[in-house]
């Protein structure tokens, strides 16, 4: 790779860094708004916030590892030879692309049935959809990545499918007060997701170096915010609106009509 | 930068280390704390948590790296050519300086509209501020710095009118017992705050070097602490006597007009 200036390295080591502390405070908010949640929903939050706490975990390695892949002394960078291992992304999308489909399913809080069969066969085509891209991008010429990347599109449509037409009727029967987040949350999905196969394609281009390098770690690092701890604070806020409206009133004894504290 | 002498050296180094540490202190106290506090309170503290166990982080951070940055030997501190990655405060800030003036909002309880509108503008106008400041703080010529900086205090005017004037309305309706502490909340946000540009406008003036350095970087952390630690103490409080008048007392039965303590 054509080197990388100082500005360039400390923009992708600070924004990895960043990444990881945004999903390790994501990952505490989710657990600890359970206790503010109606017990339906605390499978919910407890997923969103394994898919923030893998997250974490995952943006902690790759910032190890973009460290010791590169040395800058005296502002300027040398390689040294050390790998950075950008499969980190592939191992973290392996486990949280499923889970985020999951929690999605899971707060809108379907039958058991229907949450069942949904949550496996979006689980089951989020993994396909990851499983197939990877030999696309550890691949050397561009034949081989449109192949599997193209592989790997067949899973994504029927997601997109099934988000749009297969939960259709499910987000009809939302509460009113959480349609809207309901459908932001889904829009939100699609969106951020819809960013990784442009990242994927930009190989296919003539655009290479340590700009797109950087621009692509860049990329990746603001979708996966988006699509993690952006969506799961939204499933927080649906949970909190939810449980209001199945569990009552969060409102304090004291507040209802001021009628007296009871004596204890 | 002119060579740091080793007492300049350590007093950074422990100020930062002490940091860390309270930080994290105050992180433990205000998550412990949620159990205290009336449910509508919790989100307030939880934040406030993740405020102090962000910074946390970054102290953590910024002290290995200002280990890394130097050498000393034998009372002699030598530059090992290795970056001081100060970024981590802007990266920092990024995060916490939002979450500081939501926490404030959520603690005042306001409608839920409200609380919306007000925590979004107010967030969004903080994440401005920030990332408007940092083109300026990594210029290398003060009309870049100074251009930078201009703009950036657009966005701190604005947050300084929404609290004094916005808010203003909102902190009238607070419970009596509990409005002066608002108002110091207030006070601290906006003074430590102030605190901050001082420190930008360093670089105009002539003062340079190991003494400047060292300064700036005691600044910057006595700011912090009474910015993110400070005010998450004054949340607790604000939280604990709100809960006491919207949730009853908290007082133990024994302490209710001196009632015998009945035999269990």
């Amino acid at each position: 790779m054509q080197s990388l200036t100082a500005a360039q390295y400390f923009f992708v080591y600070n924004a990895f860094s960043f990444t990881f502390a945004t999903m390790a405070a994501a990952t505490v908010f989710l657990w600890l708004g359970r206790s503010q949640v109606g017990r339906a929903y605390r499978t919910a939050l407890t997923i969103s916030g394994l898919v923030t706490a893998i997250a974490a975990y995952h943006y902690w390695r790759i910032f190890e590892s973009w460290g010791a892949a590169f040395e800058v002394r005296d502002g300027i960078v040398t390689v040294t030879g050390l790998a950075f291992n950008d499969a980190y992304r592939y191992v973290d999308w392996l486990l949280t692309v499923p889970l985020l489909l999951i929690e999605l399913v899971l707060v809108m809080r379907l039958s058991r049935s229907e949450t069942f069969t949904k949550a496996t066969r979006l689980g089951l085509a989020a993994a396909l959809m990851i499983v197939l891209g990877y030999p696309g991008e550890i691949a050397d010429d561009n034949g081989t990545r449109a192949l599997w990347g193209t592989l790997s599109t067949i899973p994504f449509l029927y997601i997109v499918y099934e988000l749009f037409v297969g939960l259709g009727d499910a987000i009809k029967r939302q509460p009113v007060e959480a349609r809207g987040l309901v459908k932001t949350a889904r829009w939100i999905t699609f969106a951020s997701w819809g960013f990784y196969p442009i990242v994927y394609m930009v190989p296919y281009t003539s655009f290479s170096g340590a700009a797109t390098e950087t621009a692509l770690q860049i990329g990746y690092t603001v979708a996966d915010i988006v699509a993690k701890a952006g969506l799961g604070v939204l499933i927080y806020m649906i949970a909190v609106r939810k449980s209001e409206i199945e569990y009552g009133e969060a409102e304090p004894v004291a507040m209802r009509g001021q009628r007296p504290v009871p004596e204890v």
